[in-house]
């Protein structure tokens, strides 16, 4: 089996609001990095995952895409050195310098190459980067925007179940809410699809000419993940407020482009992880 | 707007074991089909959504890859004829002969073409098609594998989250855990994403050369959509239990190919979609 190579449930200081009441706090968070996955030495996909069992991902993944059947078409596997494996059933070579990837070789009785198979089925959003870093090239900082009441966000979160018609039958939709800076609903989708979700409230503002949507707040039925965050930085909203939880890449990304991200909102709390400055307790 | 082309919640037959007792029932499912997106006409991208408002889904993708900043980069839109859309700021023309298809044409004044921007965040398991029926060329029916006891998959839940040890800390982990046909648990993964979760714990097992795994159940902590369907499938693992809701397409891919699909799995009942044939109540 792999080993686990990074803390898979990094702590991190947020601010938490309760019943009106702001306490600092440290909170734990779901580990999200990019992993690049190469077959044969070339570059075939990212896969934003949580670190630990990469060999695992990558063979599941290129079984499920009909790359691979067995280990018997599999000839070796090439991982960073920061990813120690122990696996005496397939030769594993510690010897990539960048982290973060894993390198499957196949063998030659591998049934065939992949085509179009690694197709997205979600945007990605990473566009080959593998660092938060490199992604600042390519989006502006936020702009400062409105300065919120705190108890404003926990009404959000109703407001946007009233707004998920089909959620009410069957229990399998997520949402995305676009909100005016009271509180307002603006629009509303739903899709079996976090990401998609978001997509179309964000399609649909640009259909209205009104991106970036630099007074909105966007509200996510589901966890917040790095690619949920990227799109709100994209379309240049600047809260984004989540009834689940967040991941490590989606604090560390809202952190470098100033924007509030909140989580686990209920009815009397919620958690600020980034940008807690636009909000206010009076 | 786009406005829905289908229903976004189809109604099914199902069969409901609640305490002991069967009965059948018709359930809501969510919609969920494959849009195969194209830009200038050349496929770029294939994604799992809820139809309805697929203009607006391909426009918030392209802006959050970057290749679109507003409709002023868009020369007009494709889609097809059964995909009726009403939008007067943007031509768009009905002519696509198949359904599910969005094809933006860029103007002159877009940004940039995209180059590995739609690298996949997770494997779409599509592989470029956009039927169901085609994707019985790639995979074998699945096996009879185990007749279950009905009351054994209410102690799945409890026994997955034991292995849940960083969901407990976090709140923000799917998992997937590999289960005996007798219940017992086997391998349990976490992960921010719910695919990579079912990756890893088939690579495991892939890494053990226990593939095809058609004695075996997989658990999962989230909703059944179809790539999750499709992997148990491509693992040979002939029962898939889900806490949450399924699909549309994930019931259809199962019934099509003798998967048993449990969803809404709770400590006293649970819902099957497709292959009840496998659980007996005694």
């Amino acid at each position: 089996m792999a080993t686990m190579s990074r803390p898979q449930a990094p702590e991190i200081p947020i601010r938490r609001w309760a019943n009106g009441t702001w306490v600092t706090a440290d909170d734990t968070v779901a580990a999200e990095e990019p992993l690049q996955l190469s077959l044969d030495g070339t570059p075939l996909s990212v896969v934003m995952r949580t670190p630990g069992n990469d060999v695992e991902l990558a063979l599941g993944l290129l079984r499920a895409e009909k790359v691979i059947e067995s280990l018997a078409d599999v000839a070796f596997i090439r991982v960073s050195a920061e990813s120690p494996v122990s696996e005496d059933r397939v030769r594993i070579e510690s010897d990539l310098i960048e982290s973060n990837q894993v390198d499957i070789h196949l063998g030659r009785t591998a049934v065939r190459r992949p085509e179009r198979s690694f197709l997205s089925s979600s945007a990605c959003g990473v566009c080959g980067a593998t660092t938060v870093e490199s992604l600042t090239l390519d989006f502006p900082l936020l702009k400062p925007g409105p300065r919120l009441p705190a108890d404003l966000l926990p009404l959000l979160a109703d407001r946007l179940r009233q707004g998920q018609a089909v959620f009410a039958a069957t229990g399998g939709l997520h949402a995305a809410g676009l909100f005016a800076a009271d509180g307002e609903l603006l629009e509303a989708r739903e899709d079996v699809g976090r990401h998609n979700a978001v997509d179309k409230v964000v399609g649909s503002q640009l259909l209205d000419g009104r991106l970036p949507a630099s007074d909105r707040l966007l509200a996510v039925s589901g966890r917040a993940g790095y690619e949920v965050v990227q799109k709100a930085i994209a379309a240049g909203i600047p809260v984004l407020v989540a009834v689940g939880a967040p991941s490590s890449l989606a604090v560390q990304t809202a952190r470098a482009f100033g924007l509030t991200l909140v989580g686990f909102l209920k009815r009397d709390r919620f958690n600020v992880y980034s940008g807690s400055e636009r909000l206010s307790s009076d």
